[in-house]
């Protein structure tokens, strides 16, 4: 590391030299592309970060060499030999270690290539502790996931104009996903479309399913925005006479879920404690096994990451966090209703980052 | 398996049973998702088939189990309990195991849980097996990647309609990304736009650059449809008198030894025979080392499949292989060209896929 040159991410990588020394570790190697970028903010899908308490070294192949020299001036870049194993180049930076630290989502032959290169040493899965890292964000990318989400709304606001009883899911999504190229840098994930009872499948893929009139319809998205992510979801739900009764019972309880859990969310509660303030309604009205997933979960560079809202999570929200909050009740054949928000953890509760209508 | 029921890719499944019996293994297991779309024909991201020599499993978590039962109905279909690793639910089903094969893709927490769950057992890597069986495409796999690659062509037809100089490499790029989503089921991979001297980076990411008058244009792009990929490289070359000398031969150069591997192309001779073709014509005439990359990769389910036609490898083509043919010539900071069509291997030759104009 050079320490003259600036490192605006320099508070992440030493929270990893504090992992290194609690997990008594010679050194760590990181090949996420996501995990890699929150450390050093350089982007690149075939480089590793071989980290010691004193040093930082990013090894990547030819293509990538001037890109992180611009991106990341203060770091140590090496260029990858030709026919030579990241592992092996890992080992001649490092030398003999005892105990190193891995990803545990890295590839099998990565594994056993890093055991071979590494030979008496003790590898020692520190994945989750990479990713807790980036539970907690910078300045930079809460302002990026902010701008994300604000973009979503509006395209959910300009696609809606466009939504007519008689298209299919897939042409709804189309339309979503053109606004998402136009405005943005494409979906963060396969954008969901539920046309009626078919919500009921929380990972509904869209299809021919014309939306009818007085149908309700669920929509999940999040458009991708300089290098990061959003997600949100609405429920169009019917009005009138012929709206089904059981539809806004259900919707009026996720709603108020929701809310309860936005209500709730302060930094020093558990993750577990406040995917319980929004479960206890739900299971309270009876439709607990109905809400067969999560609160919700962290979002950055990735769709999902930490902190996960799930019953008996122990991880502390802290300032900086963001989270999903969204329950959903499902009923094959019938109905499904999920509401989706983001929120930004503060000193002393939460901001909603989706500002859509519910 | 249910014999009684049809299985339309039963004969890839015997080739995966000859591979069992080759490797002496007592059975294996296929956790990759386009894996075990090509041997059962079923979609899910959270699955692992158990192979042996007399049943084939599939194990995968409920949302999925409708959907296998539906699209495979001959295949024996179990759902994964929750909690329980998939490591776990294969012991049950296999009992004790000597040799047992796995992918070197699946991440390494999941092979040290095979480890664990398989004490005892030799753990034998039959990625590159398993991807094998998949390059030698079924008649209904074949119709499905032609009809991609038409609708790729199209899309480039349409496209070119609304290119004007002036635009950045990102709205052509969106154009390109409108027409995918509009006509067929998005991107098969990030579409590359290089707008003159750019495209001497093989991997460039297209930005704010200007597609300026006179100035030669590369767009490697390829449609997803019906779950299969396609994929072509086309350089719009400058005319008249303004054109660039060096650039025009270039372009002639790589696009001889495009044809001349069409040409040659047929099965029996090995792929690295195939590269060896083009790559001869561009070395003798000094450019040699300014082809930095592959002549070509199979395409599929997913964008790279093999066969890899590159220097030396002996797989030797097969009636029913696809393989792209595109030789290349990167000049920094000056030029770029490459040229590139998928092609079938038939009984007597290929044919040729791409049908936009070279």
């Amino acid at each position: 590391m050079n320490d003259a040159l600036p490192n605006p991410l320099a508070e992440r990588l030493q929270a990893l030299v504090r992992v290194l020394r609690r997990r008594r570790l010679d050194a760590a190697l990181v090949f996420g592309e996501a995990n890699i970028r929150s450390l050093v903010g350089v982007v690149s899908d075939n480089g590793c970060l071989v980290v010691t308490p004193s040093r930082v070294v990013f090894v990547t192949d030819f293509r990538y060499v001037p890109m992180a020299h611009r991106v990341a001036p203060w770091l140590e870049t090496v260029e990858l030999a030709r026919g030579v194993t990241f592992a092996k180049a890992a080992r001649k930076i490092l030398g003999p270690v005892a105990r190193l630290g891995y990803e545990g989502a890295i590839a099998a032959s990565r594994y056993l290539s890093l055991q071979a290169s590494f030979r008496g040493a003790k590898l020692v899965d520190v994945g989750d502790d990479v990713l807790s890292l980036r539970a907690v964000k910078t300045v930079d990318e809460i302002a990026r996931i902010a701008a994300a989400e604000a973009l979503n709304d509006e395209i959910w606001a300009r696609a809606r104009r466009e939504f007519r009883a008689g298209m299919t899911e897939k042409d709804l999504q189309r339309e979503i996903r053109a606004w998402m190229n136009a405005l943005g840098d494409g979906e963060a994930f396969e954008t969901i479309v539920c046309a009626g009872a078919n919500a009921a499948e929380c990972h509904h893929v869209p299809d021919g399913t014309v939306w009818r009139k007085g149908e309700p319809l669920l929509v999940d998205m999040g458009v991708k925005l300089d290098g990061v992510c959003s997600d949100m979801t609405r429920c169009l739900r019917p009005r009138g006479r012929s709206a089904d009764a059981e539809y806004g019972r259900v919707y009026d309880l996720v709603l108020e879920a929701n809310l309860a859990a936005i209500a709730a969310a302060k930094p020093g509660m558990t993750a577990g404690a406040l995917d319980k303030v929004a479960r206890d309604i739900i299971s309270k009205a009876g439709y607990g096994p109905a809400f067969g997933h999560s609160l919700g979960h962290g979002v950055g560079y990735e769709i999902h990451e930490l902190p996960t809202a799930r019953p008996k999570d122990d991880t502390v929200l802290e300032p900086g966090m963001l989270v999903t909050i969204e329950p959903g009740v499902y009923l094959e054949g019938r109905l499904g209703v999920r509401i989706e928000d983001l929120v930004l953890i503060t000193t002393t509760g939460c901001e909603v980052l989706s500002r859509s209508a519910k």
